[in-house]
């Protein structure tokens, strides 16, 4: 089974605070990284977590407020620093190259390696990214500017041919891939071995979705359905509703609804407000709804799908 | 006499590492703040050192490069969501305002305060600042681009006048402040008082000067003649000297020979390369030339002039 990993970088909100680096995570699948949001200082914890600069080729901003990407032009900066040769394609909403664009011109001088702007603008659920094993979909979510989640999923696999099938029929080797996809075999005497025989079924395809930062968004739990791990913005507590609403935020109960909702595997809360001291209480709102529920908090790494 | 310090937020240089974080300092000079420089991570140190938004009212920036202005847009965006009224101004070599504005214009978006952008632009000492009891004067470093250092001169204070000396001659109060500023006083008998008689001379006036990113420059010796503290780039060490040569920046032993140049009272070595890990090497090299060096290190802090 292929590594499909989230390591949260940083799961606090706009006010800086000591104990919370701004939003930033990256995901990694087989031998890839994607990065998710990118907050001052992620070029640190970046490196605290020992990830390497050339795996990473898609970085993916939720929107333009400042905790969720002013560490972006230190980052690719570091990354010409360190002579980087493959390009970087940043994934934004469509406003967003208008306000880095400068700043990526003038510091990444050296111009050592190419850097795409790839624009979000879409009101449903649209593929940005198609890789091999994995694809990317953002779906709109309701924040003050606008602002995308991302659903990582994992291409469904083959199916896994059995050994002893291959030599009792005597399969030739080329034939091995149809089988894989889903054929049946004819034997050299014409006889028909159905696919279900020879082969069992693929792992089920495991997906990450980010949502933040937004009010809880109904349709959400129609486009994530079934999500093995949800990160959820959680930037407030019960008692706090008001400020969670006018600030186009959610609570910790509000994101474990869209947990139960969306019939998710597993929670992690995060974006945590600069004012709320009692991230525990948080977990405790959470739990009463949907118990599989963490806290995020830096170094933090989860498996998905475990 | 009053308070005048400088404390050191970062002393890293371009690529970012765990041990240091980029270039960033605060003077205090009696009860307000003055930025130097603003390297990505600066809102967190001036946090971590209990430093208050309210009293910082200008930033000087060096120059454009990374490591010392990425963390500008965080700090001045966190000053807006603190309700900031106050103006901020921003002295910065005159190409910087045309990279930070359109960031500077979205991020403070609410406008709850201005931020003026002063240009710097001279190739002598020019005052930048003129304050109650301290000037700023900005002097050209030589480094890749536009550098400039900064100059912080206490104004000299008045004479003080004997208290014994009032009774004596009976010196009405209105009188008081002529003599302080160097007038003789006459009694009413008409016997003429020498200055020197009733007064002691003012404390020296005190001086800090910041001269980083830069090569050695000579004529910086007659322009921070016996300043009292003096941060000089140490980029390398002896052993890199030619790095350090193609790279525009100092060794050691170049920053003390400045030190020692310009009769400084005490030298401070900062901007550590990330490849060097001996920092006490570099102290005993500076050392040789010039004993009273002290390394640079976040949270340090120095009185002016002790």
């Amino acid at each position: 089974m292929k590594n499909f990993e989230v390591a949260i970088l940083g799961c606090g909100s706009a006010k800086p605070t000591l104990r919370h680096a701004p939003s930033s995570q990256i995901v990694s699948y087989n031998s890839n990284l994607y990065m998710i949001d990118c907050g001052e200082g992620t070029q640190l914890q970046f490196l605290k977590n020992h990830f390497k600069d050339g795996k990473l080729r898609h970085i993916f901003i939720s929107h333009a407020h400042g905790d969720h990407c002013l560490g972006l032009v230190g980052l690719l900066s570091s990354f010409a620093l360190n002579s980087r040769c493959k390009e970087v394609c940043i994934h934004a909403p469509v406003e967003f190259e208008d306000i880095f664009r400068k700043q990526v011109d003038f510091y990444i001088y050296q111009h050592s390696y190419d850097i795409r702007f790839e624009a979000i603008d879409c009101d449903q659920p649209a593929l940005i990214l198609d890789e091999d094993g994995l694809t990317v979909t953002a779906f709109p979510l309701v924040h003050r500017i606008p602002c995308y989640g991302f659903l990582f999923r994992e291409k469904m696999g083959e199916s896994h041919i059995l050994p002893e099938c291959i030599l009792k029929y005597n399969i030739p080797w080329e034939v091995i891939p149809r089988i894989k996809s889903g054929s049946d075999f004819m034997t050299a005497d014409g006889q028909v071995i159905p696919n279900g025989v020879l082969t069992t079924p693929p792992l089920p395809a495991r997906s990450y979705a980010y949502c933040s930062d937004t009010i809880p968004v109904a349709a959400v739990a129609d486009w994530i359905e079934g999500v093995d791990l949800l990160y959820h913005d959680s930037t407030f507590s019960n008692s706090e509703t008001d400020i969670a609403e006018r600030t186009y935020h959610s609570t910790a109960e509000q994101a474990a609804q869209v947990a139960l909702r969306c019939k998710a595997g597993k929670l992690i809360l995060g974006h945590f407000s600069s004012r709320f001291l009692l991230e525990d209480e948080m977990l405790q709102e959470a739990m009463e709804f949907f118990p599989n529920t963490v806290l995020a908090t830096e170094g933090l790494t989860l498996r998905v799908g475990e």
